[in-house]
């Protein structure tokens, strides 16, 4: 693996960084179009305009993203661009087709991202590692996600096979495109293999990802 | 017409005043969906994160005016309900099929109505006249659409033609919706002839709108 990304003057660090912030704000716009669109899913009128105002936290968040990218001098749109195919075909394959699909996507598969992303942010140099933990921070979308999944299954019983299916497939796309991003990003390879030490060191940060996501399947009452 | 509201032992004044939160409140919520949608036809990053920003601003105004529906002892989404179909139709009736349409979309319709709006505010107490005031406040959009039109426009000027139609169907669409309304809200058709002073009143509020449009109309470069 190079140590310096190929045509850039930044030293390999700086690149993982800008890597790091341009995939989070291309994830945080993605986050608001889905939530925008689930929005209108919504069987009351509160219930939208509680997604509403999730999707407005996260355009806050890719606000704050860009600003920093900005103060690094960097592209705003060229930091992200190189994360648009992958993050598009995920949205694009899990689309939810009814409320509770799309509060499922948001819990489970928002879920397992921030802690991906947490992971990352952890190998990060100050003032970067706070701004992503800041970022990444729920905007109350998980209580509410939980909450009303929760109820609409005690309600129904039968949802539960349906919504974790769902569940399974939200997972295994997700696994899809962070190899696809990962395998064309040496520098965040690079970084996660440094940060945790070793490829063990990358074993056992799945492993506490795959906890973290049967602890959240179980609380919403799915077989992880 | 009855001053009084029918089954409510509010005064009719603040019935209005309810009315006009509520229509707006629910206008915010429609501005949120709408822009979010057009944001996705964005031909640029930029263009789509802008969008998206102004989309966030509405729901920051729909909050407020939710805010003092609460304060004043009603429930939101009752307040919200009677305007639905209303707004609902007139965005369906008029949804952008392209990123100009959408912004020419935002710049005429919005500004009139927000005129519309503002008029109606001026009749109203404080401190509900301030807050109506402070939601109206622009976000940025009319600028941002005013701009990528005319630059558009100017790149290719048979555009102008096929806008200056959509613009007209917009606004014939928006006289339909608002009789709609205020046929079925007494206490607004109230407000606003007790507030201009009589149908002369009403007539000279309409020629303001009419001018007012115009004006949008030739700052976009487009025959009103």
């Amino acid at each position: 693996m190079t140590s310096v990304e190929e045509g850039s003057s930044r030293p390999a660090g700086q690149s993982a960084v800008i890597d790091l912030l341009g995939v989070l704000a291309y994830a945080e716009l993605t986050a608001f179009d889905r939530l925008a669109e689930d929005a209108r899913l919504a069987p009351t009128l509160e219930g939208r305009a509680a997604l509403a105002r999730m999707a407005a936290a996260e355009i806050g968040h890719h606000d704050r993203l860009t600003q920093r990218l900005r103060e690094l001098g960097v592209d705003v749109a060229q930091a992200m661009t190189p994360f648009v195919a992958a993050l598009d075909a995920f949205h694009d394959g899990t689309r939810a087709s009814t409320w509770l699909e799309g509060l499922v996507k948001a819990y489970v598969g928002d879920g397992l991202a921030t802690d991906f992303y947490r992971e990352v942010a952890a190998f990060l140099p100050q003032p970067d590692r706070a701004l992503v933990e800041e970022v990444l921070d729920d905007t109350g979308h998980a209580d509410f996600a939980l909450r009303e999944v929760r109820a609409a299954i005690v309600a129904d019983p039968t949802l539960a096979g349906r919504l974790a299916l769902w569940a399974r497939r939200l997972v295994g796309e997700a696994l899809t495109q962070s190899q696809a991003v990962i395998a064309e990003h040496e520098q965040l390879a690079d970084l996660l293999i440094a940060g945790t030490g070793d490829l063990t060191g990358v074993a056992r940060l799945l492993q506490r990802l795959t906890t973290a996501h049967s602890a959240r399947m179980q609380a919403l009452g799915l077989n992880p």
